[in-house]
Parts: C-alpha cells; structure tokens; sequence
C-alpha cells in the first residue's frame, strides 16, 4: 500500500527567468495533502521528470502550453503510484506517468494522465520516464513519421546522448540507416559510439563541426533530427542533401526568445534542396502512445535499445535540475527520485 | 513554314551580378545559325520567359542550376516553333516550350523540351507561358501536393498579383479556402481582388503589414505559398495556425545570398506550430505537367481562371526584364516577343 505523506511538498516557481530557469526561481514549501474527490484519486509521486519543455513552462512567453504563474507549482511530468482512488479506471496501485506537476502528491480526474505503467511490465520504473516514456515516443514517431528514413540513408541527430537523441540514433540504426550524432565533449561522444550504437558522433565543443560532419557523413544529410536549433543547425543545414528532412522537436541551443534571435535565412536551403522542415510535439500522438511503447518495449526485451538515466535524490535537487540539463552535465534521462 | 533568320540574335552574360542583373550584365550580339545534327531539331524562338529564377542562373552562387558562364547565353525559357527536324517525336510546326536561351533560335536533342504545345489547343500561345505553362503548373502542385489546403482554410499568396501567385490565389478559391493576397501598390491590389477573385488583398508597400494581416486573416493562416520570403514572410509566419503548411517557392524579397542573410530565428515557431515549411522546384513534378495543364484548361476555358501577362517587344528589351521583374513594375507574366 502506497505511503501517503503528512504535508505535500511542491517545487513552486517565484520569479520569471529570463532564459534558463536556475534554483533562483524556485521554492520548496509545504502544503497540505489535497483529498480527491468523486471520480479523482491520489497519485503519490514516485520519479519527478526533468525535461527542456520546463524551461518554455517557466517563461513569460507562451510556448504550446500556457505560461506556469509565480507562485503555482511548477508544471512537469512524473511517474506516480495511485494511493487513493475515486476513479474507476484507476485503481489503487496502478503506476501512471502524467502532468502532476512536480510535488510530492496531485489529485487527478485522469485527464493529467499520459499512460499506465503496464502491470506486467519487467522493465524498471524509471524506463518509463525515458526510453519507454515521453523520450522513446517522441524519438518513434518523431523520426518514423515525420522524418520518415529510408535505409541506407543518413540521420544526424543533434543532443545525440540525450535521452530523446540517443533513442533517435538507435531507432535510425534498426532502419538501417548511417546513424551520426552531434553531442558535447568526447565523454558524450564515446557513450554515443560505444553505448548508442552511432556509426559516428562529432563533438560540437571543439569547434571545426562543419569539416568534422562533412568527414561522418560522406553521402550528406537526408534526415536531421533537430534537438537544438541555433549555429549547430545552420551548419548541419548546410550539408543537408537534396529532399531531405528536418524534424523540429527542441531548441535546446536558444537560451531566449525574447527578443527573437537573428540567425542565418533557411528560406533558400529549403527551396533549392526540396527540404521539408517540421515541428513535432508529441502529445499530437497521445492516442498512438501504445503503438511506440509495444515497438520500444520488444527492442528493449530484445536488447536492441540502451538507455541511459541519472537520478538525482530528494525534491531539494529540483530547481536546479533545469540548468543542469541545458549545461548538459546530465549523462542520460534525467529525473528526481522523491 | 517557319521562317528561319539569318543571324541568330542572343542575349549574353558579361558581367557577373551581386543581386539582381540589370541591363549591365548583358550585351545582344549576333552569331550564326547553326544546323540541326542527327537526332536534333531547329527551334525558332517566338517567346522568350522572364523568370524569378534567372537571378540565380546569373549568380555566381549556384542555386539548383550551375551558373551561367560570362559570355555565355542567358539561360531562359522559350516557347518557340520546330523550324527544322532531325528528331522523330518534333515534326516541323510544332510549338514547344522549354530551355532554349535567350535567342532567336536553339538546336536541342529534345532533353531541353519540358512539353509540347497540344496541337489543338484553342488558347492563344502565350498562355503556356503562363497559366497553361510552368507559372500554373508551379501553382498547381506547389498549393495542392505541398500546401495541401482543405477548404474553408485561410491560404495567403505573396507576390499575389504574379504570374505564380495569381494562379495561386484563385486555385485556392476554386478549392472552397479563404484566399488572401499580399501584393505592393494599390494598383496590384485592385488587381488581386478585382481580377483574381482573392478574398483579400494587403499592401505591403503601405506599412502595417502585420495589422492588415490579421484583419484580412480573422481565422489565422493555414497556407502560406511564399514566393518572397524576407520580412514578408517573418511577419506572415506570427500569424501560421497550428499545423499550417509554408510552400517555400521563391525568395524574390532578398537581392543576394553572399552573404548569407540574417533574419528571425523561425525553429520556435516551426516547433510550437507544429509547422511544415517545404521546397518546392517544379522541375521535380516533370512526368506530370500534363496533369496540371489538363485541370488549369478545363478551369480556364470554363471562365474560373483570369490571368494577365505584359509582353515587351524585341530582344532588345531581354537585358532590363529580370530587373524589371524584380522591381515589381510588371503587371503579369513577363515575357518578350521576338
């Protein structure tokens, strides 16, 4: 039976980040354990989840989802064990991973939830957060749907150690296709060839990135999945080949939007190359989540998958986890561990 | 019988332009008439084609064709008359259009032939300049195949009162979607929604774009077929709905590319959207031109098509017309008869 805690710590923002947001925007404060009400329940959060759409969550500027208020609970993702239940698709115990906002516990009518936990799942908890999580769906559909590789071609992915990246890489991989990665610093480059399976990875820190893509993708570019935005794609632009694609799903390298950034015109690249340049948000898939999961899941079993994850101890490292993902000190999925 | 000239006039490149190639950049000079081989024909040019896309062909930077060399023929499209025939498929009478050059007569094998003038076609020969040639073709496939637009959806054209944009606009209509036109000067907006049946009609010329937008976009915008980019397009895609769908087809709006020009930063609002921005060069839809001008000649002989071209006289006005075009000056498909 899931302990129910005496007071619900929450993670509430105070001030409004300009760019990243830093501890300096966030309190700790306690509050009291909210009761669900008929057709609710209770989730205990188990794993809080650190990810680079907090920072749109945080800011002034609306992103795809409304602006969290100074003083409200910052909004995020977890995995969570259902400790009460007035809900009937949820019983009690059942694991769900949802928008609950990053605090210990959230009432929920079920609309916050992403997907169960399978109860008979073997694999870990924290699986769930990543690679059989928002990550590996975002990587499945991302790169099958709207880059669509064929194989034999070649998939650049930018953050390509992250946990979004690295699924990108290996999925690229599976469709036989020339998996190249772009990541910071020669750590993340040996845990991208020698863990993520990449056929080559270049080190966006050491500067030459062109001449360094230009010798890993001998044949160009047909599909680039774009965690990033900024000077690593304008150079990856350059070398994209004629046709090819490219899948919009971060803007990890643009601290600020406000006021917008300048940066090199795409319009003639995408023209004269025929490129098809897209965003993807994931929740547009929320109805085929399953489809991805079954597919992860028997790569995983399999052992065609690695993933990697860090996991940070205790609600107190939460305000600071933000910033530490867009340093990129993180090596795999991050998450807090309540 | 088609009568063959005695000289053969042709228009040169002698100056490599920084932007736009102006009267400067070339000089008419006379040369022989040469002979059909085996398997080649005469073309006698009758119609030369004023393109967007001769900047590049007359830029040091190549674009999706090699430049052309200093001293050599502008590289244009004609529509011209078989004179001579070596050639089994091109009897003597034929009219056809393709890459034939700036001159009054070309020897081609065929490849340079992008399609045959039907033979019983009642619409006079400069629409397949136009509407019946590549500038409704583009139209064609640029609006449905890549801007996809269903109807009851809001299509914004720019350069709307062009040959291109025209077609366009109106194809957007007969489609059931909102058609709004961009176009500069009062006297191309009355064009736009006297003549060409658009919804709506701005002036970029007159300040307030973005105000005139959203006035003429009540429902936001759902297609964008760019044929500017620059500023237009910026200001354009703060208005993109959800899902929307950018034709990337010209980029008259910027004189040169050497140095890359800096604008807006668009992955944000690629990703927030969920946009689809893609390239579209209509060389790629050759297998089915015929398709197209199959649709645009039922559309137009049933009287839902208008179009306009502006025909200037004589190979002497070939040097000023690229600038011409650019300048805006023209009210219609531009081309020179010879």
């Amino acid at each position: 039976m899931t302990r129910i805690p005496d007071t619900n710590r929450q993670v509430v923002l105070v001030a409004r980040p300009d760019g990243i947001p830093g501890p300096e925007h966030f309190e700790v404060r306690e509050g009291p354990v909210p009761e669900p009400g008929a057709g609710e329940m209770l989730v205990r959060n188990l794993f809080l989840s650190v990810d680079p759409a907090q920072r749109g969550y945080a800011s002034a500027v609306a992103n795809y989802a409304d602006p969290v208020p100074l003083g409200g609970v910052m909004r995020g993702f977890a995995l969570g064990e259902v400790a009460q239940s007035r809900h009937p698709d949820f019983p009690v115990g059942a694991r769900v991973v949802g928008m609950f906002g990053w605090q210990d516990v959230a009432v929920s009518d079920g609309s916050q939830v992403l997907f169960t936990v399978p109860a008979d799942s073997t694999a870990p908890a924290g699986a769930f957060m990543g690679i059989l999580g928002l990550s590996g769906i975002t990587a499945y559909f991302g790169l099958l749907e709207v880059g669509q590789p064929k194989a034999g071609e070649t998939v650049v992915v930018s953050t390509a150690a992250g946990s979004v990246g690295s699924a990108v890489g290996q999925i690229a991989r599976i469709r036989g296709c020339r998996a190249v990665g772009i990541t910071g610093g020669p750590d993340k480059v040996a845990l991208c060839t020698g863990v993520f399976g990449y056929d080559a990875a270049v080190d966006y820190k050491a500067g030459g990135l062109d001449a360094a893509l230009a010798a890993a993708c001998p044949d160009g570019i047909d599909v680039y999945f774009d965690n990033t935005g900024g000077a690593i794609s304008d150079t990856v632009m350059g070398r994209m080949n004629q046709g090819g694609r490219i899948v919009v799903c971060g803007t990890a390298a643009t601290a600020s939007w406000d006021p917008p950034p300048q940066g090199p015109r795409v319009e003639r690249a995408v023209l004269v190359k025929r490129l098809r340049m897209q965003g993807l948000i994931i929740f547009d898939y929320r109805d085929r989540y399953g489809e991805a999961q079954a597919q992860l899941g028997q790569w995983l079993a399999a052992g065609d998958l690695a993933y990697r994850e860090e996991v940070l101890d205790g609600i107190a490292q939460a305000p600071g986890a933000i910033l530490r993902l867009y340093q990129g000190r993180n090596m795999g999925k991050l998450m807090i561990r309540l």
